[in-house]
């Protein structure tokens, strides 16, 4: 089953304690695309500018990333995004924000991608978010992210979306903003409540919780102790998250998804080894499932009683 | 095999968001003490004051608890801390510290303790971690705990009790004090070099990670809905942890570290359910292998590869 994607794609300039880079290539959909397309085709919906090199984005079409519904806007550039990390990786401080062509993005679907059947709503303006949904015949599974920006600036929005989808993914942070309840149980309650019956809720090196409507999932954060740039753990993580459903029927099951937050898991633990899409590029399937198996060693126990 | 402890005994008062008590029976061996029961025999050594009513501390006696080591000085009244949390419950603001008789605390072992071959030192001056281990003959299995104000004010005798111990339990914040390394990959090695083969990190409502010499493991905090008051969380874990490893002759392999991992943290998820040891009192042994069995269910996923 393929995912399609409408998000950013960005150019940006990172700094971290591990060294810096400019220019690299970013955005939420382009890393969700990266990280998805080992487990599924991918359909991805964005725009760039003129000073955008097509040849960047280009490793992606072997590997099943379909890049017809990106836009070219000749008269502007590139969202361009410039950040900071410092030793607190779980934080960046955000020093410029130059929306340009992605300003007045209006996501249209090729005619081939309306019938897409699971779909990422990227961090983008729920208004877009809605828009691009409409477009869609009947998708099974839609899947979603936000940020604090739309969770003050356009609350109603927001909720529209929100009945529309069946998982939110979204980070700690977030969460408490959007429910003003600090209690991540309760919190997730509320959120199900709005919409969404799957909350997967992102904490950075503290790894992911997932409510359903009948159990609760933690997926720890693979311990690493060289990491490089979290710019896009939280993409790739969607991109492992619902690649892994999308791969197996869009099954909504325990078993498939508690697997789903661990590939998440496992494709944010490996984002974070390099700057920009770098550990993306060279990334290998064996690796992939070498790390999965190094999921279960972290969090396996043996499963006799113990009083 | 059975596990002496000495620590604290004190009187708390405690508010948190969720309600105030005053004077409640509290102090690390207290806590280790009541949590390890379940598990193991144990030996506490601890003072109190004139002020102490033995028949507070007296419903660990048949669970186990051999009270002869704790000594009662006429001439002052028992340790008293008063602490209040906010919302975030990670992180205790301490409004009044009356160290009484505990400031001139000098353990002494009786006869039948001396022998004692597994032993929890809580949070105390390490010099008098120290002074303890001196009187004990052949310890097999030593653990400690430790915080801020040692790391500070006694590196020398901290560094000193380090090399004489298998197991440190110490918090995240604390980890990162210790070795100056924000890492915990890294930190965790630093400590490895300092004596201690194994370190339990504790990470609040994140739960805990062991680093020991040839794997790491991840256990998740237990997602509660409602819980009261965190005082006493880490030594409750404390007390699962080195309870289960007494419990099984000190084994020191993955198997039993990982176990011993999840029991700490089903018994500190407990202890946060209510103030004090109110808990404690009324936990039953078939609550806690319905929690360990909760453990999995949020843990554990199905092992066949992911791509």
């Amino acid at each position: 089953m393929s995912i399609l994607v409408v998000g950013s794609v960005a150019y940006d300039d990172l700094e971290t304690p591990f060294g810096k880079r400019e220019r690299v290539l970013g955005g939420a959909a382009t890393h969700f695309s990266a990280s998805a397309s080992f487990y599924s085709p991918v359909q991805l919906v964005g725009v760039v500018g003129n000073d955008f090199n097509e040849k960047e984005i280009s490793f992606l079409k072997p590997r099943g990333v379909d890049l017809s519904g990106l836009q070219i806007q000749t008269n502007g550039k590139t969202f361009h995004w410039k950040g900071r990390y410092g030793f607190d990786l779980n934080e960046a401080q955000t020093l410029e924000t130059h929306l340009n062509v992605f300003a007045d993005f209006n996501p249209v679907l090729p005619e081939n991608f309306k019938k897409s059947s699971c779909v990422f709503l990227a961090n983008i303006d729920p208004e877009l978010q809605l828009r691009v949904l409409d477009q869609i015949e009947r998708p099974r599974l839609v899947a979603m992210d936000t940020m604090n920006y739309w969770i003050t600036g356009k609350p109603d929005a927001l909720k529209k979306i929100l009945k529309k989808v069946e998982i939110l993914l979204i980070n700690e942070a977030e969460t408490r903003q959007l429910t003003q309840e600090r209690n991540l149980v309760k919190a997730a309650k509320k959120i199900q409540g709005l919409g969404p019956k799957v909350v997967a809720i992102k904490r950075g090196e503290y790894g992911a919780l997932l409510f359903a409507d009948s159990f609760v999932f933690s997926a720890p954060g693979f311990p690493l102790e060289d990491l490089k740039d979290p710019t896009g753990a939280g993409d790739s993580f969607a991109g492992g998250f619902v690649g892994y459903l999308a791969k197996h029927g869009a099954q909504m099951d325990a078993k498939h998804l508690k697997r789903a937050v661990i590939c998440g898991s496992v494709m944010a633990s490996f984002q974070v080894e390099d700057f920009g899409l770098d550990r993306m590029r060279n990334l290998s399937k064996k690796e992939i499932n070498e790390r999965f198996e190094a999921f279960k060693t972290l969090s396996h126990f043996e499963e006799n009683l113990i009083v």
